[in-house]
């Protein structure tokens, strides 16, 4: 059986696609792959499970969130976070749930701004909060024992990126976070917030 | 001065309007009053705004997330949340911090659920958590002294109509969830969750 993971082509996502490849059969997709799957078009990911038999885990590593000053950060900035990072991961979890084994799982990702701000993060910490909200609220209600959990990693060294706006916070490899989700997926627990380098 | 209370007419508005009455002058508006003010019509607000004097504090009591077993949570469901719930309050401090006198603050609400799930709390869960993320993220960046916290209770024993959905939860009187709210305007803290009744 196979692991499907979106957003494959990230930073975070060829890591994981790599941890992943050593246990698993793994399918990475994102909005560059053939076929091509963006959750914020979520219709995109319908092709794609028709497509599949059921997958043994789905792990979501995408969405993205805008960063600004709080007196900058508008109405439509914390709405198209919301609409990227939580609804796209939710809409994963929604219309795969049907397509995923018994005792299989869910792994999406949030991150240590919901706890641990930084400049400009009050949108990224509110929907990375939300994204761990659903998985507490979420898990205890998915069907024929499949699991759904989090991972939370801090700021990742080849982000270097984002290294300025995360001054002072220890960086963990991607092939660390990519464990994280290795585990998540291999192991028995649910509902969980697995903090990645923090 | 004088401190807002939105959603004063609810369970727990009245209990902290009452509270806060001992020490404070105190504006309760909800949307059944006059000025009316109703957080998803945030454009409400900005009248009450420009007809005061600056306020002491600014507290949101209001804003509803829609009830389901996952399975049948739409996308339209947690949206409604995230607007109501949400957007709602994040709109009162956007559009109040300019209303809020120097060292002033913001308290907002969120709720149990984040932490503690019940059967269809899925978008309940998000949303709390999501403002929750949003004092963590959003208080540091406040100018002027201005304070942001939350208060985050469990059921309340007046709102009996969700006692069936919280089984097993200790219930609080409305009462005692509006002394976390004095605490939070009479106090210094900023970027707490203050959990009232667990």
């Amino acid at each position: 059986m196979t692991v499907l993971v979106i957003g494959a082509t990230g930073e975070l996502g060829r890591a994981t696609v790599s941890a992943l490849s050593a246990h698993y059969d793994v399918l990475g997709v994102s909005r560059s792959t053939d076929p091509s799957v963006n959750l914020t078009e979520p219709e995109t990911l319908d092709a794609l499970f028709a497509n599949h038999d059921p997958f043994e885990a789905v792990v979501v590593l995408s969405g993205a969130v805008p960063f600004a000053p709080l007196a900058e950060l508008s109405r439509e900035d914390f709405q198209t976070g919301f609409t990227s990072k939580f609804l796209g991961q939710v809409e994963a979890v929604q219309r795969g749930v049907a397509h995923v084994v018994d005792g299989g799982s869910f792994t999406l990702v949030s991150g240590i701004l919901s706890d641990h701000p930084v400049p400009g993060s009050a949108a990224a910490s509110s929907i990375n909060s939300a994204v761990n909200g659903f998985v507490v609220g979420a898990a205890p209600q998915l069907p024929r024992g499949i699991r759904l959990n989090a991972v939370s990693p801090t700021v990742v060294t080849e982000s270097v990126r984002y290294h300025e706006a995360f001054r002072g916070f220890e960086q963990i490899p991607a092939a660390q976070v990519a464990q994280w989700v290795l585990r998540s997926v291999a192991g028995e627990q649910t509902g969980q917030i697995f903090r990645a380098g923090w």
